[in-house]
Order: structure tokens, then sequence, then C-alpha cells
């Protein structure tokens, strides 16, 4: 009898609860006295100001559950949510806040499973919870495909928020820790006859940094007990790539910057199936690995960078609007770096 | 020159433009200062608590741009958007909550021509003009089918905060307006042969209430200045139909209702097109005009009656968990409303 009702419950699709089954299902995800009103009630700490930052995901185009794109299996449900959660985590990281909490709204086609459900909330709240993180509330609606919408929430004081615009000539730009990892983590999911030179601890690292990418929430405190008041806090996360976060920056701060490849961290272990061409190409363009770059007063970063073990310097920004990319070890020509290169998601 | 520059504008797809290319289109309709960085930045007044709701739309399924759905036609972009913007300042005001702003996350076909995304936009902003409240973020990204999430945020004072579960036996419940417009609308947008005896006017007043609902904030100051401090403040919106409000209140407050059917508004003009049976199953059942249920000592609902000429009281909260539709005239038998005749939007 406990088999076959183990064996009801693993094949209940959402359409079997309905909207409020479902909700009440996932309310167990929720803190109790938040949810059950049309709105959750939070608190922002006096003087705070509320950051609050949105991201779509769709089966089939962010993550592949299998359902849009029969095949390609490279994400679980519990990965797809632990990865959302952090790239909204990582936004909130970027601002400079601490979180407050998350909405989730989930479009469901009628037949997926309920265990796949709370599976993708399982994901996201195992994400949440080291950084004490409650889902607020959300909703649930039937569509053909499955989609993820994740709204964040958090706060910071004023003159700690950290902003694109307001990068300076003579900062220091600094990385939170290596770039590429999750681009060649997806590499090794969509191949995985690639990579046999690599140890079984590295292609762990690298798949784990593509399924389970960390906000660096961390860095924030950091930053905190070297920064300066008086100097504007500028930066922001390197979800769409590290050329692309140093290009956003310069953009918005209508400044640019010299970059020294030598000085991006290279990924540990992969000298034997990837080439350094290769390991710099997905490091700039890879995306998804969720750093924080910044930008800030050269001895300030130098201090900075003694608390970031895994972090470093890489470039200084300049006066002229262009980014150059420059290896410093003089083995290869300079590069302009152009905004062209950046994803373009509707292509 | 200019008819084919019209013409390339026009037919503009949002794989044109990229993801980037488009949230700059975009922009215009946030507020300048906010827009930019990877969050918004928004202040909450001290002492208040922060209010978030959030809420995704499926085209095909909560409206019908004609892409997942060829062949019915009853809302176009501007509607849409119009309606789920409304959707969202109904929570709020359901919370008894003054709006700071929303965020947008769009699904999108890359085919979906960009002056479909700007008329959406254009509805939502449209809704939000009147209630001083800015678009503060969001963002697009690629999805086979139209899906709009929209996450509001507003701030309420901790004692104005309106909540569910705090109904108390002898609170009259008050509704603030017409029940079952939006659903005659509907009807008359899915059968436009129906209704031939409707003057233009009081169809018109249908199609739209069901395009264009009104989100009831204007109830809340209203409230203010008649509510006590110290008497809990009761109280969601009709989004789901009034029976819903009725019943979800009464689930949340462990109390019962008594309803009178006689005394719940009937919809002007439709008596020759609809039977009153009819008028009261989509008053009851039909959903969408999101009024106010609010539940309040008799004299509170009395004061705040006479500022609110379109509103009703329709019954009174009792001790016991069940809720009993009456009509007072004696031409019906009494009958008790249970939660499954609510919407289940998944079956």
């Amino acid at each position: 009898m406990l088999d076959s009702n183990a064996n009801i419950e693993a094949t209940q699709q959402v359409r079997d609860l309905g909207e409020q089954g479902l909700l009440q299902r996932l309310q167990r995800f929720c803190p109790e006295d938040i949810v059950g009103d049309d709105g959750a009630l939070l608190s922002v700490s006096e003087a705070h100001l509320l950051v609050v930052t949105s991201d779509t995901l769709v089966d089939g185009v962010h993550f592949s559950l299998g359902m849009a794109s029969p095949g390609i299996h490279t994400t679980s449900a519990y990965d797809a949510g632990w990865r959302a959660a952090a790239a909204n985590l990582s936004d909130l990281a970027a601002m400079g806040a601490a979180p407050l909490g998350i909405t989730v709204g989930l479009g469901l086609p009628g037949d997926l499973p309920v265990a796949c459900v709370e599976e993708l909330y399982q994901g996201m709240a195992s994400c949440l919870k080291p950084f004490n993180t409650p889902i607020v509330g959300g909703d649930v609606c039937r569509s053909p495909v499955i989609s993820l919408n994740i709204t964040a929430l958090g706060q910071v004081l004023p003159h700690q928020a950290i902003r694109r615009s307001t990068a300076q000539p003579g900062d220091r730009i600094l990385i939170t820790g290596v770039h590429g990892a999750s681009r060649a983590g997806l590499e090794l999911l969509l191949h995985p006859e690639q990579g046999q030179s690599l140890q079984q601890c590295d292609r762990d690292y690298l798949v784990c940094a593509h399924q389970r990418p960390t906000p660096r929430l961390d860095v924030i405190p950091l930053l905190h007990t070297v920064a300066l008041e008086t100097h504007p806090w500028t930066g922001m996360d390197s979800s769409d790539g590290l050329a692309d976060a140093v290009l956003q920056i310069c953009r918005a701060s209508h400044v640019g910057a010299e970059i020294d490849l030598r000085q991006i961290p290279q990924i540990a272990g992969t000298a034997d199936w990837i080439s350094a061409s290769q390991a710099l190409e997905w490091a700039l363009y890879g995306g998804e690995d969720f750093e924080l770059v910044l930008c800030l007063p050269p001895a300030i970063a130098q201090a900075l960078l003694e608390l970031i073990p895994g972090g470093a310097i890489v470039g200084t920004i300049t006066v002229e609007p262009i980014v150059v990319l420059q290896d410093s070890a003089g083995r290869l020509p300079n590069q302009v770096l152009s905004l062209d290169r950046g994803f373009q998601h509707f292509e």
C-alpha cells in the first residue's frame, strides 16, 4: 500500500492539485507569518534604500528541464531553481545590498509532475538558506512552457549602494574570482565525452560552477571594512561575462578601461583540455560566473584583494572611452572590445 | 521615404533589436534615475512596511494577443498591459498599501513586433499614471510564448495593513462596487452577437470593465478617515470573484459569513440580456472585478459606505465557519458556498 501511495505521489501532476492546492503545497518553503494575503509584508530598516531586481528564465532558453527541449538535460529542476535564486542574489550583491527576500512567479504546464515543482523550490530554498533569505510570495499559473520569474528585494544604505555609473579614471578593476568556469562546466555537461584529461575533482568543480553558482554577497561586508564612504562604490556582477561587465560600467560611467589579460585568473587544471585562448574567450565572454567586478581607488582595491583569496586586479579605468585588452607579456596584440560581442539573447 | 521608414518601424521584430536594444527602447517608460544598474533603488518611508505582490500572466491563458490562440482576440497588447498593472495595483490596495513601483519581467518570442511590446508597456504606463507609480525595472527574455510577470511594491503603516485573517463575528462585509461586469464584458467580447438589447453606453461600460479595470487604491485614504486604529482592518480584493474573496477571508479568519443576495448591486441595463440568476452567478464567480471586499465593524462599514457611491454592505461575518447565501426576499433557498467553486486555473 505504501509503495502504491508513493507512486501516486510521484506521478501527481500540477493539474491534479489546481492553483490553490499547489500554492498550499509550496507554502512550506515560505515563512508562515508572511504568506496568506494579497501581498507579503516586509520591514526595511530605517534609512536604508530598497533594492529591487527581477529575472525571468524560460525552459529551453535559460535551462533545460527536458520539457521544451527533449534530448538536452543539462539542468535538473533543483539546479534550475538554485541558479535562478543565485542570479538574483548576485544582482543584490552587485548593488551592495543585503537580501530581504524573493518572490517567485511560476508558469507551469498542467502535466508537469508536482515533484518537479517542489524540486525547483527546494533548489531555490537551498541556495537562499546560507543568506537567511526567505521566499516571501509569488504565484503559479498555467503556461505551455515552464517559466520562472524571480524578483529579489534587498536593502542598502544610500552611500553604500554600488552603481555602474561612478567609475573614475585611475580606479583599479577588481574581480572577486575565476571567470569562465561556468562556461567550461556547461561544455562538459553538453559534451560529456570532452575533458577526459581532467581530474574528477576539477571536473566536479567546473560542473558545480555552472549548476550551483554562489552569489558573492560575502564580499559586501568586506567592502564595508576597507572602502571610504567619500568615494563612490562602482561595480556590477559578471552574469553576462567579464567583458560585458567592464563594457557596461564604462558605458554608464563615460570612461574606458585597460584590461591586462595576464592578470585574469586561469581556471585550474584545464591546460590539457582547452587552449589558453579558449580559456580566455570563456573568461571574457562565457558569462554566468556571478562574480563581482568592482572599480575602486588603488589602495582600497589592494586592501579588498587581500581579503578575497580568489580575487584579482585585472585592469585600470581610463579617460578614453574604449576598452582595450592588453597582453602585458606581449604575446598578443591589443584588442579593442565592442559591446556587440555581448550576448544577444534574441538572436 | 517617411512612409517607408514607418513601415520598417512597424514590422521591426524583437529579435532585430536584441535584449539590450529592446531594454533601451523600453527605458523611456521608466524614470531615468532609477534604471541602469543591476537593481532599482527605492525609498520606503520611515516606519512603513514594504508590501510585495507578484503576478504572472501568459498569452492564451490570461490574455489573448493572438499568438498563442489565433482566432480569439479579446485583448490588445495595450489592454493586456493595463489589466496586468491593474491586477497588481489592486493587490496593493487589498493590503491597504500605497504603491511605490512595479517591475516587469517579459518573456517574448523573437518574431513578436516591437510595436506590440511597446503597446504592452504603454498600457501598463497608462494604468499606473493616475497613481504616480513608476516602472522601476525588469527584464526581457526570449520565450516561445508571451509571458508577463509583474511584481508590485507598496508601503503601509503596520497598523493600517489590511489582512485576511482578522475578520470578527459581527463585522459587516462591504464591497466597493459592482461585481460581474468584467465577466459580462468578456462575454460580449467573446460573442459580439450577444447583448443586442444593450444600449451602446452599457455595452461600452461592460467591455471597459473587462479591459480597463480600475484598482481601488482610492478607497484606502477613505478607509483611513473612518476606521479605528484599534480594530484590525480585514479584507482582500475580488480578483477571483466575490464568492472566492468571502471564502478566503472566512477560511483565514476561522469564521463564517451570511451574504444577502438582494444586497449585491446589479449591473445596470442588463435585465433584457441576462437573467437575474446569470447576473448573480457572474457577480459571485465571474472574477476580475478588482473591487475590495472589506470586513469592518457596523458603524465603520456604514461610515465608509457613505464615502463610496457604488459600494454596498452585502453581509455579516458569523461564528459558524460556513458561508451562507441568503435571499432576504425569500425567493431562493439558502445555499452554502464551498471553496470548490473557486477557479481552478489548471483544470
